[in-house]
């Protein structure tokens, strides 16, 4: 997919390790049955890293959030232990196992068992094969070297069709920086908390307090504005690790540099978010839904988040159908404070823009136009609430027969 | 469907004619191009009637919803209109003609056009044909009759596979009375409003007020507990009209008459809404999940519509696959006070009960069994959150590939 282009910042290869000082790997231990496919991952840098997460809301937790909430509630990490396939979540042994996770890591790494985020994904409600891992350690370890961000990137891949990568270059006080991260998709995905697996490193040096804001900040206007399909998981979780070899002076303030590393990290968790919406679980395009126009950024979001969220117009959307009527049900039923009667929308693509709708209502337009438009696989809804200077934009994906498909029959 | 069976209430056919002094009938005036699918319906009582309706709380209201509001807002009314096909929404000329149609409505019945509730559903944003309606209203008043509740009930069809029709007979001080209703489903359907197009009937004698009261409270416990696809609609409308044919001393106060009278109003909208549910759009399987062991009615409820709106969870259903991690996940995410540690959960159907998660972890079972109870068509999901005595139930489906075939292209 097209990336957009930002002035000060180049995108880079490398993942989780385009940042210096990390490797990273991955194996298949067993947990998945195809010996191709990698379910265990790992991130490690050489130094202690100041380190930040959000978690999700779900009152289920899995057992991996609970450890890794302990482990870094001193703001410091040094490796990553992820495994696909097994969600590791509402089973009596989980925590004991997920934090057996963080001990054969920290062993094998010869670091504190304190110092490792471990995150699981898959089925709900099994119990974690834990002996395939055990199994595996140093194989996993063995596995990890300066180009292994892909294979880690595969490792935690369920129902993704492709891995998610993003990594930019940029310049904090003359110094070369790096940030970069690998994500998870693509179902059980909703907005309202930290959406699926995230992992994110820099050699930016920041402090534990800076990176937490920076991160909570930055996942609320990316992360937190997707919707695959309204599920919220139970174990989601956006975490980063700075390492500081970048040799900046470290960000402990909300500065100039503060505001260079807000936007690297927005950079590369809005090209990730885009990649998920994009790979929904049976997605075949790409929504993405401007709100313009509002009285403030909240109800612009709200609003946004609404028409994303819309099973029917996301349907419609499947079909390149322009039902705009869909677009403004959706924005009806938003729990936010704007005049209806003012809404304007457009939709476009890369080949053109139809307006659909003015002053709340329907106006004319070329049916085979739209019909064009929509047959593009990345769709701009353009919404103007005309009534306020705020903006805000969500993140979404088509309801196909392939999401009925995929989730049909989801443990087989 | 098999229908719940209640002490002192009696099942009786004759949807919104089954009440004294009521009847109704149904055409085909041109909106929908199939000659053979009616398009209009209407009902009359031979008497002005005490009513009351509760609408959709989508800021895009449908134009008669804006009629239906200021033609009820004395308490009467005399008769419906309603058509399929067009929602007359976002039409700048929309109140103009919701309007036309009480007039024309009105003058054919010698009422008058303030005591008409006037309702449409249907594509949104299409100019409706209030021409068709004109030319064919003598012969839409023709059509009346006692035995005219299936024309109506099919004339409000859109997406539905099936009529809509319940009605029961009940005794208030020593008088017989009856009550009945029609309902059209089968998209765009979720909680937090009243739900989709309902006309109902009694000819029981109540004044305005408790009218209105009885069936806002009837509306929260059975429509605002029903999920088809999260979206909601712009018309959705329940009205009742009260003849007083029966012959009981009129209910005006809070009183064992009242209470009567709201359990065959609970009767029959709780049927409408278990049909509505089962023929949701793509639908094969009624689902209804009850939540009891809860500290308020409102977290029960919370819970209930939380696991009946899942999407993933409504997919595994589609595919009878007894992935009961997803109802954990659903439960957690509901906006409500529990302890996630104490919840158990079952899942049954007419060929038997299986227990799958106890204190929030999962226990054995044998998928065989699961397999065979997930097979039927009406599935119930009992969950305990063992914290409390309140309860309830709401309604939903299974997610299928025809909800997006029917979505994907609805407007041709």
């Amino acid at each position: 997919m097209e990336l957009k282009q930002f002035d000060g910042f180049k995108y880079i290869n490398g993942g989780v390790c385009a940042a210096k000082g990390f490797k990273a790997g991955g194996i298949n231990c067993g947990l998945n049955s195809n010996p191709d496919k990698n379910d265990l991952g790992i991130i490690f840098c050489e130094k202690k890293c100041t380190a930040a997460a959000v978690y999700t809301q779900n009152k289920v937790k899995g057992a991996p959030i609970i450890i890794t909430q302990k482990n870094l509630a001193d703001g410091y990490a040094q490796a990553v232990i992820a495994n696909s396939k097994n969600a590791n979540t509402c089973n009596a042994d989980g925590e004991e196992k997920a934090q057996a996770m963080c001990d054969l890591t920290a062993k094998e790494l010869k670091i504190s068992a304190s110092d490792v985020i471990v995150a699981s994904t898959g089925v709900i409600g099994q119990p974690l094969n834990i002996k395939a891992i055990e199994g595996k350690i140093k194989q996993l370890a063995d596995s990890i070297s300066e180009s292994g961000s892909i294979e880690c990137a595969k490792a935690i891949m369920t129902t993704d069709t492709f891995s998610k990568e993003a990594a930019v270059l940029f310049e904090i006080g003359g110094k070369l920086c790096r940030l970069g991260g690998m994500a998870k998709g693509s179902g059980m995905i909703h907005p309202n908390m930290a959406t699926t697996l995230n992992f994110l490193t820099t050699d930016a040096a920041i402090s534990c307090e800076m990176l937490k804001k920076a991160l909570s900040k930055i996942t609320k206007t990316t992360y937190n504005r997707l919707s695959i399909d309204g599920d919220t998981s139970t174990n989601d979780m956006v975490s980063i690790m700075a390492s500081g070899l970048a040799g900046n002076a470290e960000i402990a303030v909300e500065n100039a540099d503060c505001q260079t590393f807000e936007k690297a990290l927005y950079i590369v968790m809005m090209n990730l978010t885009r990649m998920l919406a994009k790979d929904g679980e049976g997605a075949t395009k790409l929504l993405e839904c401007t709100v313009t126009g509002a009285k403030t950024e909240n109800i612009a979001e709200a609003v946004a988040k609404s028409v994303i969220g819309s099973s029917l117009f996301k349907a419609a959307m499947f079909g390149s159908d322009a039902n705009w009527g869909r677009i403004l049900c959706a924005i009806g039923y938003a729990d936010a404070d704007f005049d209806i009667t003012k809404v304007a929308v457009s939709l476009s693509s890369k080949v053109g823009k139809i307006n659909v709708c003015k002053n709340g209502s329907g106006i004319e337009f070329s049916e085979d136009e739209a019909k064009k438009i929509l047959l593009e696989d990345e769709i701009i809804i353009s919404v103007n609430l005309n009534g306020g200077t705020e903006q805000a934009t969500a993140w979404g994906c088509d309801l196909t027969y392939d999401y009925v498909k995929i989730n049909g029959d989801y443990r087989s």
